[in-house]
């Protein structure tokens, strides 16, 4: 993956972030694909891929005053094709970690998400805790 | 997506369980893909991104006579781009349901798994239960 689209695809995954600690909808909407096929798995849900249950689900999520904050850690893209890329990377929400994946597509020359999956970690949280704020840090993506 | 090409991918998908079901690491390892960056993010565990480490996750699995046997419902292929496509699905382990995803890439000609990540979800077994084995069944692909 050349600098230039990995630092793409991180950035998008990031602004994915902000629009989450936002609970800003209409930002969170713009992210995602809407050219293709889209999914959803958020934590304890079963997997969503009707775009308009995909979105609901989100509002419902972002509109809920008591959702905890969200930072990551150890964000890393992988480049899966010419348009087709994935970030793995932990989430912390409430002191719990999150194994999670976003799937982007490059769409009208933005990149896009097609696809998140958060899921608990049984590892403590100061296993997770010990890394720095991705956010304050140049990627760390692995080149491939 | 082509009906050809849903086909391949749910193939390939379900190819992908038939190794984990009968404890197959040679299989298994065959069946991922080895031109480009894999991950895998298995329940409670972190996110695993280096081949070795993905590699030696499923022989542990795999050689575990503790583990139980594993069935899918509801495997629906989405294609993300003309070599990537994903699978989302309910794996059913021991009674508990897991929301699934696993992401393909077109490689020498085959479907190759490039990321799974699976996570348990909160619904009962009996909702999950209700729908027919895939294995059993036509593909049930979303088409695009």
């Amino acid at each position: 993956m050349s600098k230039s689209v990995e630092t793409a695809v991180l950035a998008a995954n990031r602004a994915f972030y902000a629009a989450f600690r936002r609970r800003d909808i209409k930002a969170m909407a713009a992210l995602w694909s809407v050219q293709g096929p889209i999914a959803c798995i958020h934590p304890g849900w079963p997997p969503l891929t009707d775009r308009d249950h995909v979105m609901q689900a989100w509002r419902e999520i972002l509109r809920n005053p008591d959702s905890p904050d969200i930072q990551i850690r150890g964000d890393e893209a992988l480049l899966l094709g010419p348009t087709v890329a994935m970030v793995v990377l932990v989430e912390i929400i409430g002191g719990q970690g999150l194994a999670a994946t976003n799937v982007l597509v490059l769409e009208e020359g933005e990149w896009r998400l097609c696809h998140h999956q958060a899921s608990p970690m049984a590892a403590p949280f100061e296993r997770v805790e010990a890394g720095p704020e991705s956010e304050d840090e140049p990627p760390r993506g692995r080149l491939h």
